[in-house]
């Protein structure tokens, strides 16, 4: 077995309205069933007239590129600086929404086709309809991604072709089982694609052959199935902007106790951590003698039935209104801190008779 | 221009001391200068003998399992159940550290090559020296990615090509000047080789031929140069752990004010995020008449003569000790959301003579 990777000269400027099957087909009569083509996103988007006027330069530029953007995001994922990291309406995360500026008038801004997958479905259609060769068709696109320097191309839409090789459930010699290795195969050839695509001049297509051993297989499910949504996702969000989130989580704290008991060790690390923090002078204890915790308890007006954990906090003697005040955002902190170790809380008034002046239910 | 795709045949198993060299000139003496060898990680760790025995199963082998992976992390980067992202030693971010426990006895697990650019740079050296074979070779290995579902190889050491094809400075045929595409070229080498060896049983090396016009380059900077470093890097963490991380954030605020002027505009954003949140009659005020503002930061005492805004925080009356306790948890809640605006501030007594409870210096 041995796939070569061929690129297709020839085609030329891609226009709106233009036929790519036809422009293809006519640079490359030497397809074959089975082929697989890469074709660079630029030239499906033009020929799909999915460009935008925009003025040539100045602010005016900036600020069309700004209005194109928005129409393009479904949701910011990241900022620094003039980048911008956002998820596509299609779901894809990317520098500007995949939005470019290069390999097209100055005047105007290319975009992502519109449904990649269905670009790949139509192209891959006419090419067997109206030349009869059977390939598969990838979509691609250059993306840039965490932790590493340097940008692949990925796919944007395949036909012809499943995005995933799923190795789960085989065995390798050793007798282990296979568990995790799914191979998104189609990032794969799109990056095998660029490899001569990048080497020669304005070549928007490549071709690998022998990937695929013939014609005749289903459209499949396209590349959408290599989107994984924010939920699913550990890094849904930038760094700052999770940091962000997580302050403003700290700010707009719900009411605890939770459902489950408090861990007393996270309750401990959460006092540790504000320790330095807080005024000198403020102490919070967590009470672990049951008894005491239950006479204790009895004694705070509004005391939650489900809470766990009580912890004490005095205020630095002697007491004054701006005391009490700072003494209060002290034991904001250390809520945030037991939030931050997975502790929900509940500020209440201390218990009746002591020198404490709030307890804390957890 | 064209590529060639070939898998190294009948290299069968590797050892701890095996002469990877001889191995794959033996198995594939059609080598030619200027081929890109795609070697397999594992085949290098084996051979360089980065094996460490665990046991076949039970809780002692999460147990060892564990440790091995403590030994290879420098940094946690995301955990979710029983995925661990980490920061290697070496830099780059991947599941489980790359260890592997796939393609190898059941008490045995695979580490990284220690130093895979130099074990490229050895491995090429070796094929030159003593087969006359001028390569390129690239270590790679599968790692997955955020936001896109299925994994795909990439290179963890290179030698004999560079990591990456800077495109910066070129100028496309629109006069349009490329600026930021820097390709990762051995990553999608590395994928290339995968696809191949993907598809056939065991073949741990593959041969992209054709890249390369011919022999007699330089080792080069090796896929070091692909790793960002956390600092650089707007994922270096997961968005849970960097929620997590605004929150302790927030419970350890340090008092400002920052050295610029306050955004009106945030602060307002601030006080707004905590409205819902903080007790009924609570009133945060920012005092905006310059004048009035004077007025009252004179009465104030300890205010920094830095600060350029002033908001004026009114407790819920009538005021008992446990309503300015929760008051002062609010003024913190407003710190925490001023801070998510980037407005460092500082918690003062009101001042003098007038309603407020606190005050607040931006």
């Amino acid at each position: 077995m041995r796939l070569e990777i061929l690129p297709v000269i020839g085609i030329g400027d891609v226009a709106r309205g233009d036929d790519l099957a036809a422009l293809i087909a006519t640079a490359a009569p030497w397809l074959r069933d089975g082929d697989v083509l890469v074709v660079t996103s630029k030239v499906v988007s033009k020929a799909e007239g999915r460009l935008v006027d925009v003025p040539a330069d100045g602010p005016e530029r900036l600020t069309a590129r700004d209005e194109v953007l928005a129409a393009e995001t479904a949701r910011v994922v990241a900022t620094r600086g003039a980048t911008r990291i956002v998820q596509t309406h299609h779901g894809f995360v990317m520098a500007s929404a995949g939005i470019d500026a290069s390999n097209v008038e100055k005047t105007r801004l290319v975009l992502l086709p519109e449904d990649p997958d269905a670009s790949a479905r139509a192209l891959r259609a006419a090419l067997r309809e109206r030349y009869d060769v059977d390939v598969a068709v990838i979509v691609s696109d250059t993306m840039g991604r965490p932790w590493r320097n340097g940008l692949t191309d990925v796919a944007l839409g395949v036909a012809g072709l499943p995005a995933i090789r799923d190795h789960r459930g085989e065995i390798d010699p050793y007798g282990n089982e296979l568990h995790v290795t799914q191979m998104a195969v189609v990032d794969e050839l799109a990056g095998a694609g660029e490899l001569i695509k990048g080497k020669c001049d304005q070549v928007p297509v490549a071709v690998v052959r022998g990937y695929l051993t013939g014609g005749g297989a289903a459209d499949g499910p396209g590349a959408r199935m290599l989107v994984r949504d924010a939920e699913q996702d550990l890094f849904s969000l930038g760094t700052a902007e999770a940091k962000v989130a997580g302050m403003l989580a700290a700010a707009t704290l719900d009411d605890g106790p939770g459902p489950e008991p408090a861990d007393p060790a996270a309750v401990r690390r959460a006092i540790d951590a504000v320790a330095g923090a807080v005024a000198s002078g403020t102490v919070f204890t967590l009470v672990t003698d049951a008894e005491t915790r239950a006479v204790m308890t009895a004694a705070v007006p509004g005391w939650p039935a489900t809470a766990t954990g009580l912890i004490l906090g005095e205020a630095p003697t002697p007491v004054s209104q701006p005391d009490l005040v700072r003494f209060g955002a002290d034991t904001q902190r250390l809520r945030s801190a037991l939030a931050a170790h997975g502790v929900p809380s509940l500020l209440l008034p201390p218990p009746t008779g002591g020198t404490a002046s709030a307890a804390l239910a957890v």
